[in-house]
């Protein structure tokens, strides 16, 4: 009933309400100078695999969570449900194109390429028939993915049932990357984050991917179930479509966002910092004696800067938090600072929350 | 991943793991002398008729929720997704029974009896076979569903889209009841709450049923779109089974809370608040000048009481609001009750969330 | 310790470190054309009267919360704490000024001409010398506050303790009124709303005002307790000043902010809802049989549009939920609206939070 | 007006309403055999040295965060407000126990004996008359207190206004400790955890402390600000008094609740956890494939288990999140533990967020 309502008469005749899916909350993470900054999810399974919802609630929870692009990427090799639903491969994205359209979402083909450890399991998007990666031996299943331009990236590197002891990088996978068959890794994955797999995406210039992999329904999984959300692949995009983000995918214009954190490659972290976080000084709180900075957090995302050296040496020795949408203000007085002629002193912080590399954390300059 | 985690080997072997589901969030709505206090749901629907999700979903949502017993009843007569399900309406409920077996949550085969109005769409739960109720005229459906021994109750009798501008009990309804084919009204469905509905219900001696009749995911349409949860029907039952459940149906031992608001008969709403809600006197904080009152509310229902005349006369002009798991002080002076003598004055409220009839409210007496 | 930290060496030499009070909540209310929306609160009391808290904590507090202008307005006849604090009424303006110049907060100098009813409380702001407002009869008091150019309202005109049974506007009110010694009424006061006295603010041309004449904690008293945030009187002022908000309340340019509803004249209402929420079709989600048509709320205040006859008649039968940063979709078919080349059809809503008068609310209309 | 209501009539008669202090919000951690968990707060100011707030309302916040016993510490040497509210030590205490007697909160009379270092600021409780600590020299401020019969514990050790590089031990330390004039330290302070302390703790029989230092509005600093509650001294007391708590405090019978952390000597901890967390075996959900192990979290803690090496070989590879009044659900097939025969089967776990030394963390069983 109500909002997926269908008024059913016996008669057979069907009128068709207006549907209303309920709102979309609206994520406040700012486009960046030249881009768009889509909140993407790579990684999702319906029940034409394992997962147990039907294709079109994903869009839904997607829309609803903010989201603008997500690809369906159910198992091609596992349908435990396949006696009560077949086992056509394109058939999640058939049945979850309307509503997408309908919401305005970004609606990626997709299928998990599900092999044993080496290579482990990849996706791979932007495929035209999904059916045809059905084969034998997975190099086939590479080939024919890369045969349909598809972006391809490998799943979970560090899950614990195919990596238990250690995570490692197999001959395997430096013949995919040589062939140019595999584009991309994920750092994070459910509720899992390996550093090691951020060390390789730097090091082989491989495109930063972070992913919910949900099989259950997001609301449940995440949402209700305490404060952290689903991991996002922000994608930095030239134009906001289909065809834009698998520019940018394949560019490896990309940043994961995940429990609070934020891990890419420095340019595009530091974009996103200045483009999330602005500085004021307000007149009318300044004074001969005292100065008010104010910085302003204009995003959903929590920062938390950490002064350096120098800032210390100001007594500037707690970290600063600003949190989502709040201005917090440092009081400064020109002793410390070397007199009110003399406000432009550069001292550096770290941002406790941005990873441009697994032991490195981005460091920015505000004036005083 | 993860939690629905199959570890696929393209061998064949299927490893499983320890299923882990999340953790259920208990409701502490405490049992009432002799009964169980059940929080239950009647009323859902899956892929296999107009829902979204995998009927297994269904068992995970409401164990996580923290509800007791749930029905599957998908509708009888209509089946979009025929094409890609099939048709077999006890198919649900097989699909279900052994998560709900593994969590222990009651299961109940169902089905919805999906006509226009009259008699409109009904409920029957405790069905042997679904699919006998697919019959060409409804009262051979209802007969069926008699047969079988199921509880039958009228679903959104008020809902809109079949009565568009008053809520009408209509002869047919009269039938049914004459014959005991219908037992029980949804006085709540989803997020509305029929007034009329709930006189019938008093007057005819049904009982009272408060449903979700969801069709997406659970936490989505409830719980992260604000602090309205599903409605639940309270369940009186003298044990803890499908019989028992069954039993308390019959009965009509049931109460409906939705939107913070507790819908029942006196006798049980009266039985629940006094298990929620208990009063202490602290010596400690008890002097010859003044008293303290301490009122405790042990449950996770808000409670509101609104002070009768007497109560006002004593200066307790304001509402008490007593929150889940709080305690309230009321400082009593002797002066207004009579002297440190004189404690035991009793004063009336009324629970402001408590409606024993759509225009009533239940009323208690607090001694001072 | 830490925010508030003042490092003491017994040596009696005292080392100030930067303050750093917390992040400020900004609160996403827009500006209106021509104005600044500006967030206030005109009562509240502190421990010079009978609060129970500092000054310099009512401006840390208001910071924290978003606010841009406050009042302090202690009793000017009543203080238990005399023999503590002493009786400068003058005191807490002073004690917080610093602070409030510091975070650039607005704050104003008043107080609380505390006297039975009639005429009842009434709080004079932008006064020059409070202590010169403690005359014998409440005549002087208030052509005191004319003398020095305050802007004077009517407190809590519905409290209970001086109006138990009815609300009544005396004639005492009528000569204060005619002789322009009281030019505002709060239609709010901490968790009530007097809906008389928003009748008689209309009809008498006073200028609305909802405060939260806090006694404890704000935090504590609002925000702990629950989702109801104290009171707001939103000013429109033309600039960001003391003077700017004197002007805007001397001409009456506000409306109150209060439980999720808003109060105010229809011209102020209307303004403010366009600020809010806008319209956009999705040109991509849009065929030749549906169209998408998107309703944006780009503010911190939940809406809820009830659709007018003609909506319903084209089946807009629900109330269409708005939250906060929320989007909402409605899917329009050409049959519903005339076909495609028909999509300019007006439709009436009412804004079921807005309220232009006590029983009536905003009516707008939305394209489809 | 409304909750600190006091209707003041211009005739000086003054009619007092029953006070309400809005609700108290009880916090669930449960006694354990023999004791009462008392929830304590031994470290706050007001406004009689730099604190924001009146006496009362420190009684006030702590009774309605659920809390059973507060001690005020206002700075013995350091009164910034003196001019405003004079130099009496005692007056705080005197203030606030009327309404502490009301609402049976237990109220503690101390004193901040606030000295640089060596050796620091320490807090003296259970104090006859704080004015006699205001001495020359800090050995005679300590001395005095032990006349007393005070519960001294050094406060904040690892401040870094006091300790900018190192957290140290004095030799000042030792004499204090040896001549009985100290007998307790904060390994938590505000929002700072200082693992140093907790070792000198346990090596040197201290009892451990974790206080808030609140200045402003409790609400404000922690509750309004995120989900970090101020942190909380748990004390087992053989009764529920402020004898009670004094004999527990000198007998070191405390553990330390910080966000989300408890920190205790193994013996209280283990106790702790024995009486949040219980287990079940569901027989309904039990067969002869796979029974199904419950574990029931009935405080208000969050607890994560870490299974140990032989819980990892049986397939329990991911740690176990037990959220506050929830239930987690084990599957275990026979397979796993050897048959349905063989259910006891006992696994370590480690409690993640239970430190029985700053390096280790409580070891727990569970029988599968």
């Amino acid at each position: 009933m109500k909002r997926f309502a269908l008024l059913l008469l016996t008669a057979g005749l069907t009128l068709s309400l207006p549907a209303q899916d309920g709102p979309r909350q609206n994520i406040n993470i700012p486009d960046i100078p030249g881009y768009h900054t889509l909140k993407g999810d790579f990684h999702m399974h319906t029940v034409f695999s394992d997962g147990l919802v039907w294709p079109e609630l994903r869009v839904i929870e997607a829309w609803q969570e903010g989201l603008d692009v997500i690809a369906l990427t159910d198992h091609v090799e596992y349908q435990p449900n396949k006696d009560d639903v077949g086992d056509d491969r394109n058939r999640p994205y058939v049945l979850a194109a309307d509503k997408a359209k309908e919401l305005g979402l970004l609606l990626i083909r997709g299928g998990e390429i599900t092999r044993k450890m080496p290579p482990g399991h990849s996706n791979a998007l932007f495929l035209k028939d999904v059916n045809k990666l059905d084969t034998a031996n997975w190099q086939d299943a590479f080939a024919e993915a890369g045969k349909q331009g598809a972006f391809v990236f490998w799943n979970h590197p560090g899950w614990k049932a195919q990596q238990p002891d250690t995570t490692l990088w197999f001959d395997e996978h430096t013949r995919l990357l040589e062939q140019g068959l595999i584009q991309g890794i994920e750092i994070v994955n459910y509720r899992e984050y390996y550093p090691e797999a951020f060390a390789w995406a730097l090091e082989k210039n491989l495109t930063i991917m972070g992913n919910s992999d949900i099989h259950g329904s997001i609301f449940q999984e995440y949402i209700s179930s305490g404060p952290v959300k689903r991991p996002l692949t922000l994608v930095f995009a030239r134009e906001r479509s289909v065809e834009g983000v698998k520019s940018a995918l394949k560019e490896g214009n990309t940043a994961v966002l995940f429990d609070g954190n934020l891990y890419g490659r420095q340019e595009w972290l530091k974009a996103l910092f200045a483009a999330c976080v602005g500085q004021e000084v307000n007149a009318a709180a300044s004074g001969s004696e005292q100065h008010s900075i104010f910085l302003t957090n204009y995003s959903d995302i929590d920062f938390r800067l950490i002064p350096g050296k120098d800032a210390m040496k100001n007594h500037l020795i707690y970290p600063l938090d600003l949190p989502a949408h709040s201005t917090i203000v440092l009081s400064v007085t020109p002793r410390q600072l070397g007199g009110p002629g003399k406000l432009s002193l550069p001292l550096g912080f770290t941002v406790d929350n941005m990873f441009v590399a697994p032991d490195q954390k981005l460091e920015v300059t505000i004036r005083f």
